[in-house]
């Protein structure tokens, strides 16, 4: 089990959300961090770089919700839905406009490939949270 | 001017967003996440430490959506509206959740009064940047 | 294989770093980040939180010094071993120091434990990748 | 007076190095950061993009380092020099690196210039505040 699972095991108060659901999300949000970080830094790599501009400024911006977001949801003392909420929605929005552009430069770049088929997970996971969280 | 007002001047494109809205939007953001930081740190010093836990989670939670935010809003290459606007409105609910509670704690403890300050602030920045997106 | 591993795969240029190797630390760090902030949230439920002050601080420090290592480690391009070296070394003397403290309360919480466990790993990937560099 | 400044007067404990000195380093850290996100989205604006791609990597590394950096000299409880220490010399390092680079393209882009003179003097604030911590 990933250190995510047994943390939210080990947890000492009760929490309202699926825990398997809250780890798929946790798992989802630091792996697509991490892709957007490293297809970022492969599309600076390309020789056609220029084309990649809006492919990285997204990767940029989807790296950073994702990574706020996955500290915000591992917080599950004084959980407050009025926070967490639009988080998760803004995040979902992010990944959505990552993976569209990433899936764009897919058929070209194996490392866009990768990253969208990421955001996309990540995307849903997010949005199942929010519907699990309502 | 400060080095945020600085780099909007030499910005190498238009953009549409009025740059002295901008500026002080930034700047809101980045103090106010710094305040969160250092106030969650000050409550873990309080002999009360018990009675602030939502204090210290919420500063956190600040911290880290106020980072995400300046970041995404401060790169104007391939701006992207669909992402900034909801990152926005979860900045602004995370800097009103955190503002309130920091308020609560005021009177006895001046740190918590000067983060309120901060979150409030930035919680307006937000707003009024949001308001002349639209 | 995980994304980071897949992304290493579909990196365009060569790189010198063993890419198993490269993967395994990424996967640490990013793994180690989000035990250490979900500790540090674990130790704000429990009742004896005022003697897990300094437990919840050296986990907020290492869920940072780890995020910030996991984006550094991540990019390839133009890759500068000289801000590299002493990134690493700062992360892993955070795991250190992290993980010590964790040990210290790991038989009354078993979120600490895990959390000790994240950090060792961490501290051992971050130590074999500076070996290889050198 | 910065909410940085603010919050340290209003520390509820002692801290051993000089207030004044922190705040400038807080200060010079958070602008910092701001400066290499933007900087670094200011030359993907550019249309010689493939020649700044170790600006842009380098400003992506510095923010990253700045902005832990700062999280972790925010924090005053429970103070650790050997987590400390090494980070700041891994910041300074990485500021050093970053302004190097932005130097050689602040004669033909303004940004570069400007976010050259924010690694500089972020660079000189770390190492200011490692002498005294010495």
């Amino acid at each position: 089990m990933s250190y995510a699972g047994q943390l939210l095991d080990t947890y000492p108060r009760d929490f309202n959300v699926d825990a398997g659901m809250l780890t798929t999300t946790i798992d989802a949000l630091i792996e697509c961090a991490q892709a957007c970080t490293a297809d970022a830094d492969d599309d600076l790599s390309e020789r056609n770089v220029g084309e990649l501009v809006k492919c990285i400024r997204l990767c940029l911006d989807c790296a950073d919700v994702c990574d706020a977001t996955v500290r915000v949801i591992s917080r599950q003392t004084e959980y407050d839905a009025n926070i967490t909420r639009p988080l998760l929605e803004a995040c979902a929005a992010t990944c959505k406009g990552c993976g569209d552009e990433c899936e764009r430069h897919a058929q070209m770049h194996a490392h866009c490939r990768v990253c969208a088929e990421a955001c996309r997970r990540c995307e849903q996971a997010c949005r199942d949270l929010l519907a699990a969280m309502s």
